[in-house]
């Protein structure tokens, strides 16, 4: 076998596994947004084939010998990308047992239920056992991969390959203490902001949904937008679809989340055709994916001049609907509320809500918090850090499937997401003086092909920490994104 | 290894398999009816890649050995069924040459572009070099599966398992014979039977259809209707989907495709749930298919009784139509038109169109028929058995999409499905005199639980006749459909 055949058969090989990866992801698609409820039974058998089946391809031994015959100092950068990201997924899978693997397939899918039952009987306790288990079992996951090393590092890096918790505390204390400071400022402010009132036809808001998609650059060619309970995007190259819900009292949750999703969207819609079916050809990781979505939301969806564009919107579709003006309009979006629930958080409080469970987490991998006291560990810092109590378990430790499901080591990846789109922001407001102008016209096309250009195209050819500086010319800082939450919130707070 | 063992491992092994092509299916119908048209070439790497993966667990070496290891001496009759179409397949499978299959695979799918070009055109010749080029892979093909034996039967049997063509052509010959005279005799009658009239809107339309379904038994917990192009059903066991489209001035189109593919979809939905996800979790074969299709569509769906029903939801749903009364409207639904296109046909006329396809493939197969001679010789039957002349390619040899993509051996199993449906339908109205009484009221309660019992709950546990032979008592002929089709038509048309 010689280097450039290993290297042709590996690809082939992983060109495969690639494929059915994202039918997967399709599966997961047609399950939340078309499947009648009566086929659940039968869809998980078929997710279950195509997992053992994916992971029979991603283990198979033939790929460790092509990997043994590549000498990656003979490839091109793309390809050398190529078998960076082959190894470490090889090693990776080959590291845990497979008895372990199929233990907390088995465990992580049972629990999700559970943690359903717990949550509407507003019962921890009825939960804590299982939870117990998936942390006993992740812990063991961690210690067949960390090989010695930290065992929440070896979790985080599934999810943003190439950072270390040690660098998360350096980038989140000062993230935390920041914004805890703010809102206790805002709470204080003597500025009232009022409320949204009426009614918003579903079609009405589907109608301004995708004039949002369209003028972040989502390409409807190769895409589609469905209702869904909680919004999503999924796939990739040329079939990446969004999902959205509708309120009728609330157009915001339908308008953000449209964006938010498209930014995941359009990410993945742009990256170079030549990743396509390789394992380039996605997100370079969590954290990454989760820049894209927010900067489309928060940085340019909530600004000053997008929302004058968005009221304008509103009004030609909605009629006067009670808004005095588009200054208000932009405060109203952008208002901050008491509330207990992550995903509903505004830009002040949402990193407060990950920051929470990041270190909950970490206490809970290295052993210094048992689950037995997780729930009074929750409600504890609740209170420290956004000043009222958690009033039900519901809205407190219950309120995430996350953990449930066994992701630990992927709450850190939002918040870094904000960092990542806090260094973006900043270095695309510098290199385009005139993007409010844009904005203001409901134009994205000038901010969007400059996250292609940064981003997008590569895919998972570079290492996140590396696609950041080649973006911004610095290591990331959460400084950028506390400046500019800082900023905006002073502003509009009069502080 | 333990026969035991052999056989609990091939299951496990035939699960995944099985599993695989259902994910298969959904992948068609989510391209007929949801993707976005950007989204095809993706989707067929997709497609590739899961055949390919489907084709290495269908031909793993280990499936031979296992079957080796089984005696089916030693299994219940359910056991020793899986046996059976496992083993046929794996042989069928295993004597294609991996090269010829893909061959087959490459051609017959740029050969569908080139027959809608050449179909556009309508031009023949453009055509012909590809269709000569189909036909001789697979007669080397049909060479590799029948081992001496007949060519023509070794691609029937992939459709037909079991069947021969020299027991179609006893079958045939009579049928053909029998429809030339009944259709001549109509072509004199002095009956005047009046066309439709008016506009019929897409969401009234819907609505019946949506009746019709449940009218049928269709089980929507366990399915969805959609629109497509070309109305089908798709899926297994409690994922089945059908489609059907929509035409302002022919809403019968709408109609009876839904009850022809509710006729596939009840089928499977109702196939016993011991056979899940097992290579018997399917309907026998696609004549027996296409027997539940047409005796839903036919022999329930267009009689007196039961268009008396649909006449009255027609009339509360639009209004008057312009229909006189229920008989009008009973000829209406029925009434004979010369046509060229097989899949508009009545059912006097259906047939022949079949077993015109039937003589010219098997001619092609066996050779004394060249594919340069096939336009004439299509033209010269048609003519013969319709009583007029092809006017343009597209609506002679260019009209079906099977030749161009393969499918020879496949075009008998739907005159198959109408004798089968013949000797159903007779047993059926012994079994139940009050059938009409049932069917006037849209009432088929009673009819789908026999057919149920006789064939649903077996899905492929039993061989195409022997479940035939089992439901009424004796050997298929074509007697009672030539009977059945000759009475209602006589009557019809005053004969």
């Amino acid at each position: 076998m010689t280097a450039n055949n290993a290297f042709t058969a590996l690809m082939a090989h992983m060109h495969e596994a690639v494929a059915l990866s994202q039918i997967s992801g399709l599966l997961g698609w047609d399950q939340e947004t078309t499947m009648a409820r009566g086929s659940a039974n039968q869809r998980a058998e078929w997710q279950s084939a195509l997992q053992a089946t994916l992971h029979a391809k991603r283990t198979d031994p033939k790929v460790g010998e092509w990997l043994a015959a590549i000498d990656p100092a003979d490839l091109e950068p793309v390809e050398a990308a190529n078998i960076r990201v082959i190894s470490r997924e090889f090693e990776r899978q080959s590291r845990v047992p497979t008895d372990l693997a199929r233990e907390i397939a088995r465990v992580t899918s049972a629990a999700q239920g559970e943690w359903a039952e717990a949550r509407a009987a507003g019962d921890f306790a009825a939960f804590q056992g299982t939870l117990a288990k998936v942390v006993d079992l992740r812990r063991q996951e961690a210690a067949a991969l960390a090989d010695g090393g930290d065992l929440y590092d070896a979790l985080l890096g599934e999810y943003e390959p190439g950072m270390r918790a040690a660098e998360l505390d350096q980038l989140f204390a000062g993230l935390r203490r920041g914004l805890v400071d703010l809102r206790e400022r805002i709470g204080e402010s003597r500025v009232e902001i009022p409320d949204l009132k009426g009614k918003f036809s579903q079609d009405q808001q589907m109608l301004i949904a995708r004039e949002l998609a369209d003028a972040f650059g989502y390409d409807w060619k190769r895409g589609r937008l469905d209702l869904a309970v909680h919004p999503f995007s999924s796939g990739s190259g040329d079939d990446v679809r969004i999902t959205t819900r509708v309120a009728e009292q609330d157009p915001f949750n339908c308008f953000y989340s449209t964006i938010h999703e498209v930014g995941h969207a359009v990410y993945e819609q742009n990256i170079a055709p030549r990743h396509g079916l390789t394992v380039l050809g996605t997100g370079a990781s969590m954290g990454i994916h989760e820049s894209q979505s927010r900067i489309f939301e928060n940085q340019l969806g909530r600004s000053r001049a997008f929302t004058g564009f968005l009221f304008r919107r509103m009004q030609a579709v909605f009629g006067d609907f009670g808004m005095a003006d588009a200054e208000t309009f932009y405060q109203m979006v952008n208002k901050l509320r008491r509330g207990y629930i992550r995903t509903e958080a505004d830009e002040v409080q949402y990193n407060l809500h990950v920051l929470l469970r990041y270190d909950l987490e970490r206490s809970l991998m290295d052993g210094s918090l048992d689950v037995a006291d997780l729930q009074d560990a929750w409600n504890q810092r609740f209170e420290q850090d956004f000043g009222f109590a958690v009033d039900s378990v519901q809205n407190g430790v219950l309120q995430d499937v996350h953990w449930p499901v066994g992701l630990i080591g992927y709450f850190p990846t939002y918040t870094l997401g904000n960092i990542y789109a806090g260094e973006l922001y900043a270095a695309l407001r510098a290199d385009q003086p005139d993007l409010d102008t844009d904005l203001a016209k409901g134009d994205t096309t000038h901010a969007v092909a400059w996250l292609k250009q940064k981003i997008h195209v590569h895919g998972g050819a570079f290492e996140p920490i590396e696609l950041i500086q080649n973006a911004v010319g610095h290591a990331p800082s959460e400084a950028p994104l506390l400046s500019y939450i800082t900023q905006k919130f002073s502003d509009i707070y009069q502080l």
